[in-house]
């Protein structure tokens, strides 16, 4: 199994990519790891960190900045690291591929590059939610699609399950539907439709509505929502960490809201492993990416999730 | 001036809705309070708190409960403590009314009890938002109107500037449009379709989008967006306190997010001061209830938004 990492993506790249790259190998990680990246800045990185031998690196000259425009960027820059590690991906070089660089490059490369998966209405992208009893439940859409129809939401309900069971290890995931009342019938036109396609698949356990009182309560595992909703509440519960940091707090809990830690989210729906980082990432957060695509790959979630969809 | 306010709602009622009224007259309050309830409650309590004489005593021999279907109740229970209390305001016999109670009561009451205020597209509620460097923001809707339209949105900030300038003493609010990026163009189809509508509103002063990572941050004074997302981030917020307490964490920011103290939310864009308590108020909470609906009627906040509207 072989696992590209953008050496050139994200706001310490590339010295972090090298150095989680270490952390993952020097922790047992049996993946093959592919560097990619501008080949006279990377080897000396890999000599001096003892890699030489252990890792590939694959020469791309060209960088596509944070804040470049996604889809011009990909296409002006063909030898960009972010287009040479879709390149891989999509001939079968690698097995998954990971990048904390501009992520709107990301998240284009990663539903034009690849085949669509049939059946799949639209690729998703989720966040981990750490929860107060202790658990990790998974928030989706949050913001690959700002508006969203019921047809999807029941899909991210779908590929959400799959995901927590097989990445997870919730053996049985609860699902809700992440709403503004208890009852069936509240919420916003798309919430209402919403409800029964959720209540009616058999493939999920459905296990009604929560609400924003209850994201961080461990009501459910997987809760779905529109990008635009999901968005707005993953970025306010990563502004959380930050702000226990200022006030001197200390807390295992909040602790768990640094998401620098989590190695990125996957876009989910898709053929391949594809995992976007933070920009902040540092080095264990790319040795999680790594970790990340290797669990992905070995497990077969994504295929599991287009047979679940399929069924 | 007099301030209505439901005895017999919220958790706590009627013993803190009197020792908030206690706490309200011996800090020096000068509005006259009417309590509305149940006769045979009240005047006990009135009597054993040295109230008698102080305040007014209005008889309602019903109560509609917090579980109960707002519009069936109000038409059933004409002698509850909150129709009593809209009909003493429609008739201009109080100046504004309070109540912890049935949320769904007060609303359909708020509603439909007054007369409409002509130019405004919906009513709105809206929450105070502590931010981390001291202080306070406005965000609106927060779940009156789970789908909205572009122009209720940019009525919503016209009516929250003015609260912002009259409650909350700013002089200039910065009005932002909550999304999911920073740029224009960005967001789901209502934020791309508000922004230039907030941008040529020349009643506001519109500072652009803020992100979910903002809203704590104080980059804006007041905050627009649909009530269904602004319902999950008020719920949200409100479920921070409780995990703080719970994980020991004694912190001044955080201590800001008991909204027990806050007093209610008022209705917005209506003709006269409605004001909605969180049902675990305590005396605190309905002391500074009887405040606010005070200042609302002092500074004339809702006969100025109208205004606002209106021009």
């Amino acid at each position: 199994m072989k696992i590209a990492l953008d050496a050139m993506g994200g706001d310490y790249a590339p010295a972090q990519v090298v150095a989680g790259t270490v952390e993952y190998v020097q922790q047992g990680g049996t993946a093959g790891v592919v560097l990619v990246g501008i080949q006279d800045q990377l080897q000396p990185l890999v000599t001096a960190a003892g890699l030489e031998g252990k890792v590939a690196v694959v020469h791309a000259p060209q960088v596509i900045d944070m804040h470049e425009h996604p889809t011009k960027a990909l296409k002006e820059k063909k030898e960009s690291s972010i287009a040479t590690g879709f390149g891989l991906l999509a001939r079968e070089k690698v097995d998954a591929f990971a990048s904390a660089g501009n992520t709107g490059a990301m998240l284009v490369g990663a539903m034009y590059s690849l085949r669509p998966v049939e059946g799949v209405l639209r690729p998703t992208i989720s966040t981990i939610i750490p929860t107060a009893d202790g658990g990790t439940a998974l928030l989706l859409d949050v913001g690959l699609n700002s508006d969203c129809k019921p047809e999807q939401l029941n899909q991210f309900a779908v590929m959400g399950a799959v995901y927590a069971q097989e990445i997870l290890g919730i053996a049985q995931p609860r699902v809700a539907l992440l709403n503004i009342g208890e009852e069936e019938g509240k919420g916003n036109l798309l919430a209402q439709a919403t409800y029964p396609l959720l209540k009616e698949n058999s493939r999920i356990q459905f296990v009604g509505n929560v609400e924003g009182r209850d994201i961080f309560m461990g009501r459910a595992d997987v809760m779905v929502c529109d990008g635009f909703t999901g968005n707005i509440i993953l970025k306010m519960a990563e502004s959380l960490f930050p702000i226990t940091q200022r006030e001197g707090i200390q807390s295992p809990y909040f602790n768990r809201f640094n998401f620098e830690n989590y190695g990125g989210t996957p876009v989910l729906g898709i053929q391949k492993p594809v995992i976007i980082g933070h920009g902040i990432s540092g080095a264990l957060a790319f040795a999680n990416m790594i970790r990340l695509g290797e669990q992905m790959v070995h497990t077969g979630t994504l295929q599991k999730m287009s047979a679940a969809l399929a069924s």
